[in-house]
């Protein structure tokens, strides 16, 4: 939301917003705005952040967090993928999910993965979203050795030929491995509204067979 | 399967599948050889065919299909779109799901598309397909008005700039309405195969609930 | 205009210009520019203005504005199009239009489109201009819901593969309903001239026929 | 219509959609069908054809032609552009177009452009299609010399970079004479029914004013 | 030669430059560096400058210009294509040349480039570089009206698809009147070098034949 | 000429074009069609014919070939450069000049290059055409040997990325040794014409002068 | 060599090479003229042949192979890559090599990668050929788990955006794991040659020190 | 490592690097934190540095270089290149072999070329990284004179189309000299480590073999 907009505007919007919908998620905050908007909306409601994705959610105190009961796993390839992938959890939680994330497992050390992998199929996930900028090869990887539902996000990490994350988009679209889609580039908040949308669809039926 | 293959290549591929696995799907074959191919495998078991598509299914006599309880509605923009459309739900029946198709509802007449959402509603869909090409727009259309999750499928029908998929494929991740991911240009069977895997999950504990 | 020129210089064309032709627009100020480059020309004539779109227009006190008796209506998919949008509106003003706007009105919100049209058909519109980023999806919708010519103006709103207008552009190119025609990426003003040209024509006929 | 389809298919939907639409026009049809087809449809009824463009229109014999009163002209740069004319021409013919061509006035021979304008300025067209591929340059001439609304079509025609209508689709949408619009390559259906209906909306009030 | 260089850095290459070969020629000097940098070298010889091209050429002041007796035209399509046409001026008086130049005869105003020809004409010119940008339609044009070899030049100029000259530079390939090659997007200093190459041969033996 | 036409349809054209122009060039006949065209024109005039090229020419027989003294030096950088190559040449002779032509000297036996480029500075050769696809490489290494103007002709020899003669067009325009232009990819017979006239300047003059 | 060659000519090259060079490989044959070539060419030596890859290896009977020492391991992604590996290994064996071979061990079944990697550090390799096309993540995999250096061939295996190798070569080109570079896709030939040199290299001391 | 990062920020992650590892590389340092970093590390152990290549390597002060016997030939094209150059000169160095550097050698003054690869035989260099941008041509020509493998480093230097070092990347991969393979744009460190690995192999033996 904060594309090119003065730190003064986008509290103006922020107040605005927390009045009408009880809670508000502010992405890709310039590092220079961080602090001045985080000091500004500090009395606004219960603060979430992450200065690296740029990201401040903002919750009415009086707001009680809906819990819908889906189960999301997030693994990045890098570290830089991580604001990306810290949107799309922020949003799943937002949207009543519970999000179980591990960064950094990319191919380059692919035994970092497995004990990731290990960990969500105990969860027992509904969902994976995999961000990964660079060669995004690790949504085949993963596909190839669970049987959940993927959903990749490319980043925009990468340089000289297929840069901006066109080289990880394209490689997550000839993904081999059934069960996989894909998102825009660095779109993590879409991600993690259809993540969130797929999850809370089986925690539904999940939920009523537990009563 | 089929792409450059001789007929007699395919049969033979299919009867060594078919003893291995009790079914077997061949898509993308030539009109030519598509009446030749069904002749010869006639007998190999109970047939699924889709001229349109090229498409041939192939299921064992004594083979009872299971029926997994996941839901799953199909649209598509064109009539040029069904090919892709047929492989999706084939590969999604072949996973145990139940798939209801609406096709040629796009924007370009866009009050056909109103019954065919009230038809998914009703049945109370896990997930939809959304099977376009040309401008791609259906998928924008169908998730401002739903809100279920939905994987787009852009289909190589276009011509000029954007065309062999490119543009429906841009489109379709540009999407401004939330709830939406892609799969590569005509991957009907991916497309066919996630949406299974999304559905089946639902449905899972769907099934415990009604025990 | 304003395109890496200083405010001074600008205001200096300006001058010159309005002195030739009794009327002047500027477009693309930036916003750091806009507010002396208005101070500076206060006094030249009348003053018609768009923060937004970074637009003044300056017409000689004693010009009296021509009508020529046209009639354009506007369309912008989100609040992103309006500049664009504006740069249309002023020119076709300019050339003697009346221009009816409906802004935000894109496909992920169908609903607000209806009224909209609706207000078009019954003020009998000659043209339609429909200015859409992301997915570019609006021009679609509309050509297969009503019998009027449309203008389509893609822009540069957009993210990852596809951005900088080049999805909606392609989209708008690959519409599979009949009657529009496309004008560049951000081309509010070439958009504008056609409109007005084919408005016009149209009123031409209109107005000795009402003499 | 007839792309990859058998003379014997083309010949039934033909059959079918004049049945419905008391006439119908074929495109595209390649030259090997072309006098197969022509002989299966003579008896359908009037038949008008143009071999080069692979077009053959088929008119109900007891129709009689509707006639709206708009006037178009049509220019194309070489001989290559003319099946992309016809097209456009028969299409606007059919929505009551009076049309008026002249072929082969491209830039590389722009004193030929001279007498086809004064022609289209002596009787007043209300649009002019400008069919043209390789550079493309035709329609930034055309809309430098006269004051009439242009609609641009830029065809395949043209080889090494820039080739299959890229570098004419290019060089329309950036030229810099106000008063362009550009439909996709090679898409001369479209290119005739957006002009018909700008010329038919002006031949509307033109009638009723001359009567 | 001035890109991403201090001021300071500049003048002194300039310095070691100009000792070396007598005569130094700086282009594309950023608007800040441009009178700083003209300030600190203008003792060093005779200065030729062209602001708008950031473009400043030092020579010895005890250094006489050879002529080579070679006549070339230059055209420019706008006004934004001077600063490229000024620095292949530069280079070609450098070898020696005679250099005509006619700045905005482009396509939009064809009537403008008529006499700029004649003038070209009457001066026998040996060759004409031709600089545009946007659509790039002039060379095309000018090659279908005389009979002496063309060098395109595409400029930077334009914008949405097609933009940074990729429009101009390919119009300018596909151009269908022969007679003309073309030099990379922006490249003024290598068509002065060729098209001075080219003039001083034909001088070569016009010069011989004079004596 | 050729592309796309039966045999009889280009003897048809060539028997009328030889008529009016007392000579004629085909060009890009498949070789199929070669020898069965070559059969029927054969009475035509004198035949000049390169089979790799699929290249005839045929000259009324009572036509004297002017001779312009223009001399041009055509390279190639492999064998398959060599049909390019052909055009080019049969261009420049029809047009008068003399032509030297040494193929297959490419940049991978670099050895090849300097006895022949010995032999056109002998000559002295008013230009160099430099034929080649692949990497493009030759025109770079030729141009900063010699000090002539070179035209450099891309070809569409070529695989993977930069396949069709792209990798070899962007090569020739990013050349860092100046002196070089460019024509489209296989575009021999604009590279024989723009030579042509280069070389031909330069010869009225020579030829003036040795008189 | 054997593209649009016929049978025939194929030959004829063979014979004329064999007899300079001893030994010849002919690759890319179409599987129509495979068996035709074979039976002409199977008195001229001993044959090597891979139908799958149209690759004809033949070597004159009295030559003895030369054996460089150098080791060389061969992994592809599919069952698709095979015809290029083939090229890769032929090659590399005509260059001296012993060629260890593991074929489709892609990402979407990455345990049977283990036990081929497994047996290339067992056999002591000196570089690693990988071969894959569509997403091409398998060298980042490979290099994330053995300290070899690798060369990666991008074949053209895939569908969609992305197709012809692109996907797979921006991939490999972005690989996060350093000791990786990449030859042009399905350059099978190019891949074996350097594969072949670099391990010569190390064979060559080694040989000398087991001496 | 230093890509908008704060200098601080830097030395923070330097000092934590060098604790764990004994030596540290930093790359790609903006001109204006050079300084400034130079002098806050200057302390924590030995350093090299290159400011053209924004690059500063620091190794502990009781280290002791190993050296593993590799010998590497490095060339770059121009000037510009040096700094990638310099980036795979230090990673190579830090993996233990010697490197001979000889820059601004590129194919614009080919003489300078053949001095260096005499240097680099006379050495029996392992392997050749030979970097250039703009038309990319130097790996060609170099493959075609020695029989060393050879690693090309396409560089960003460039403009126009194919800038961006796309045209210099192409260009490498379409190599027609076998015995090349290209790491990715501005790549110097991958390139610096493969051509250590394959250096370090061969040296593995060479060093045996000598003792």
């Amino acid at each position: 939301m904060a594309r090119m907009k003065t730190s003064k505007d986008i509290v103006r919007i922020v107040k605005k917003t927390i009045d009408l919908n009880n809670s508000v998620i502010i992405t890709k905050i310039n590092l220079e705005q961080f602090d001045k908007i985080l000091k500004l909306v500090r009395n606004y409601g219960i603060i979430y952040k992450c200065k690296m994705a740029g990201l401040i959610k903002i919750t009415k105190k009086n707001l009680e967090q809906k819990y819908s009961g889906g189960i999301i796993g997030i693994l990045t390839g890098g570290t830089s993928d991580i604001p990306i992938a810290e949107e799309a959890k922020t949003i799943a939680i937002e949207m009543g999910c519970e999000v179980i994330s591990e960064y950094d497992v990319g191919v380059a050390g692919v035994h970092r993965l497995f004990p990731a992998l290990k960990k969500f199929i105990k969860k027992d996930v509904d969902v994976i979203l995999v961000v990964a900028g660079m060669e995004g090869a690790l949504p085949s990887v993963v596909s190839g050795l669970v049987d959940i539902p993927i959903i990749s996000v490319p980043t925009s990490i990468g340089y000289g030929i297929g840069d901006k994350g066109i080289a990880a988009l394209m490689t997550m679209l000839q993904s081999c491995s059934p069960g996989t889609a894909v998102v825009n580039i660095d779109n993590g908040i879409g991600a993690g509204a259809i993540a969130a949308m797929i999850s809370n669809r089986a925690a539904q039926f999940r939920k009523k067979q537990s009563l």
